[in-house]
């Protein structure tokens, strides 16, 4: 079968590699329906973060169970699933608290478990997923096509906005600022609207992005950066700021964006994957009583709730990708993505 | 009439200062019948914050007031009143917000307010209080001679750790950590106790301490500091670490020692005062979604629901205050805080 293969800075193939097959009792084999390209995915393909040895990338999907194995319980062959992008056994304690990220035996698709065994990437034909009853979600039936590209954001990037608003506690009658354009900061306004915030503030200085944010239910669009974007935060605000900040991107630069536009006593969630370990000024948030909160996002636990909207056609996440790819051509997606010339391209294998 | 004076490191001096007076329509002069001493009085005192002009010290008080402004309506003469560490107008945005140590124009007692104009410092025989309706409490009646300590713990200490609890959304059957054995980290353990928590774990290695926590309802003590003492936490509670920790010293260890105590998808509350600015390793927060909130805590929004407390004889903070001086004595009182051989000095002007 074939399946996308990372071997360096800029150099994504489509390889042959092994056919699936089970390994332990808790596997499932799923063939893949739909994968996509992940702003984390641009670290390894930028080389930011290095690729030490070619690794299959991708971790985010949906397909239908092949095959399971002796010791697989909620899951069965011709069933459709979600699949979060950290694999999660769904027993241990971390599980049971509802923080699948840290699930004691688990990982991410495409790196490795906590034993260290290699865990399949998604963007591929086919998976073979760890923990199958603790990872993947079945939906009722085979969603229909149209709701496919929606389906498939609850992979991760409409249940890390939800997380970065969940984190940030945001409500009806709230005040938003959300940091980031990208499919997850599109999300999260999406998120925050579904929560009953009254008044959403996008930053964005991109014509399509700022029609998705719209259309997500944004009241209003930041143009500017840094410290004018946040004065233009607080100024659109009553001069106070805003009553949570959703921080979508991950830099020093717009985790300081995203303090700088909260009031005090706000909150800012946070789920922008921190590049290069940006620290947080606990002295302005001391000062201010800004809470931070969020990380990676444990979007298994969201799955439930946010399907049966997008089933019901309440939400309509999936319009974050603006672009479709065959797999063969998985290349010319992470070129695109690259470039920001897409906000996020599905790739049908 | 005489007043506390700080004049620069290991300095401090009774003096004699001009009379109180009413400056503002808002403002009321308060008699002193009881302040105290705090941890970061000492700051100044111990020359880690320059003392550019000699000023008046002390922010912890409660009194009798004496006279009143003619726009004041909500005390009068002759009222008990209790007084937040922090001066707030309790009209503006952030005070309806309950964010009153963000006042837009309040400030710190011995310090100045947002125009500039001195406040004065507590540990006196009388204090002019600006904005008396948006900042002093005034309790049902003068408290019993036994409840004075108590009482005038809600002015700080206990209203700070009662914040950091809440900062960390401390509820029933939690397990709580606390990092700080000085009197807000005392506090912190009986507002844990108080708001539910069934196993709370003091670090502390001072047996007067130890005892205080222990009647304020710790369950655990950890004696062990930094890797250590968060290695202990985390064994005592099954391997996971903390529900939540309530961070009360203020330094870049202590902040770091809560850090590693907490379980993933808990919540750090602190209320140390940031020493030397130290910042948060966000890298470790958004692995673990590991929360943290808190900050300056805006007392005067607790005082009326622990105030309850305290006159019904539930909750007994005044245990913090070990050892209690005539404002004559003040000097010693602050030489005994400095070598921690007192928890917290009360001062009778």
């Amino acid at each position: 079968m074939r399946a996308t293969v990372l071997h360096g800075a800029g150099d994504i193939r489509l390889e042959n590699v092994a056919d699936p097959a089970l390994r332990n009792p808790t596997d499932a084999v799923v063939r893949v329906v739909a994968s996509c390209v992940c702003g984390s995915d641009l670290w390894g393909y930028r080389g930011v973060s290095p690729t030490e040895k070619p690794r299959r990338i991708g971790h985010e999907f949906v397909g239908i169970v092949e095959e399971v194995g002796s010791a697989v319980r909620t899951v069965k062959a011709g069933d459709f699933v979600i699949a979060p992008f950290a694999v999660s056994d769904g027993d241990c304690v971390h599980c049971r608290n509802g923080v699948y990220t840290s699930c004691a035996r688990g990982g991410y698709w495409g790196s490795t478990d906590k034993a260290g065994d290699p865990i399949d990437g998604a963007q591929a034909q086919y998976v073979v997923s760890p923990f199958a009853d603790g990872t993947l979600v079945a939906t009722p039936g085979v969603p229909d096509e149209s709701l496919l590209s929606s389906v498939l954001t609850l992979s991760d990037v409409m249940g890390t906005g939800h997380h970065a608003a969940i984190a940030a506690g945001v409500g009806p009658g709230d005040t938003v600022a959300v940091v980031g354009d990208g499919a997850v900061g599109l999300c999260a306004v999406l998120a925050a609207h579904r929560l009953g915030a009254e008044r959403i503030i996008v930053m964005s200085r991109h014509d399509a992005r700022q029609r998705v944010a719209k259309e997500f239910g944004a009241t209003d669009i930041v143009t500017e950066r840094g410290d004018e974007g946040a004065v233009k935060v607080i100024e659109l605000l009553g001069g106070i700021g805003a009553d949570a900040v959703l921080e979508c991107v991950g830099t020093k630069e717009s985790m300081q964006q995203a303090l700088d536009s909260v009031r005090p006593g706000g909150r800012v969630g946070y789920v922008g994957v921190p590049a290069g370990g940006p620290e947080l000024p606990v002295g302005q948030m001391f000062g201010n009583n800004i809470a931070v909160a969020g990380g990676v996002a444990p979007v298994r636990g969201y799955i439930s709730e946010l399907l049966a909207d997008v089933l019901d056609g309440k939400i309509n996440p999936g319009l974050v990708f603006d672009a479709e790819y065959s797999l063969d051509r998985v290349a010319e997606a992470y070129t695109a993505m690259d470039a920001r010339e897409v906000i996020k391209p599905l790739l049908r294998p």
